[in-house]
């Protein structure tokens, strides 16, 4: 039973990602924060519904894995907005490595290797799978801001750039979906939920 | 970009999932209620963590893809808790069928059928595939009141037998974990978490 009761300790420790809060809001909620757990949720499904805008085939269930699991980090090293300057997400990065080592070492020693290889392959963002997990990562607070008015955009006083930046990995990789968030941004900025720049 | 507008306006319309609250509690986060969104992220990983424990292999891919989808419904049928009268479960069951049509008929053809097909699976618990997660959606919850002093089961005046029922699943499609809930159930039961009977 030991295997089993390091599993169930992970499990329940996942619960805590569930009191771990983003810079996103949820509209149809009283427009409260979002939390790392049902934002997991969110973009694992963004995923599979979109997946045929992939280029080149991606593997679903990798991608899919991965997006449950990318977060899990946050429970020890909390979340830092993806537009925050650079020395604070280098040190963000320091803190999340020692995260997943305590995090996914709570597992089996053969779970805890294949949590820890899938979370590295999706922070490398060099496989296909993982460039297409991280665009989902991306554009789904892009749909989600346009459907509120700007939302975290506006609060933070985010730059079309920074946003171009980050969807970046869309290019190429499913230039459908890289064209609609191209015209998306145009609005934002046009609305003034994005500045110019 | 008419499947892709279809699409992104269903991805939006699932923000809605974080606004229905369970039964559940969330220990670490001030012991609020849970929503069904980031229930469905938390039985998804269990699937996945637990899968080695199913007697016969079960297809982890097509489990996740059920666990995210199956409280969809709920956006507009809302949550009932699972140990409610059986007029009450019967009335809702046939509001979740006419959530699941308009709900997963905001997407293309192909798509809505996939999504209306493996949800009605899952609720039909014959395949392996089904009952594995099925499992999990009841395994879970009793992990969560275990370790929080019997939590919905305290508040609900939940009796030995009906957990036990739930969990019947178990029996045969995961045997360790079957005894694993057996010997829970037994402790809490003796604390006073559950009614005997």
């Amino acid at each position: 039973m030991e295997a089993l009761n390091k599993q169930l300790d992970f499990i329940i420790e996942l619960d805590k990602l569930k009191g771990v809060y983003r810079q996103a809001l949820v509209k149809s909620d009283k427009n409260r924060f979002e939390n790392s757990a049902e934002h997991s949720w969110h973009i694992s499904l963004t995923a599979q519904i979109l997946q045929e805008y992939a280029e080149e085939k991606v593997d679903i269930s990798r991608v899919m894995s991965m997006l449950l699991i990318h977060d899990i980090v946050e429970i020890d090293a909390g979340d830092m907005f993806a537009f925050s300057d650079k020395k604070a997400l280098a040190e963000q990065k320091d803190k999340e490595i020692k995260a997943a080592t305590r995090l996914f070492g709570l597992l089996p020693e053969k779970q805890f290797q294949a949590f820890n290889d899938l979370w590295l392959e999706f922070e490398h963002a060099e496989t296909i799978d993982a460039r297409f997990a991280k665009a989902m990562d991306s554009v789904l607070p892009l749909l989600q801001n346009m459907r509120n008015e700007g939302g975290s955009w506006v609060n933070h006083k985010v730059k079309k750039s920074q946003v171009m930046k980050r969807n970046n990995f869309l290019e190429g990789l499913a230039p459908q979906l890289w064209l609609y968030v191209c015209q998306q941004i145009d609005i934002a900025v046009a609305k003034g939920w994005l500045q110019d720049g």
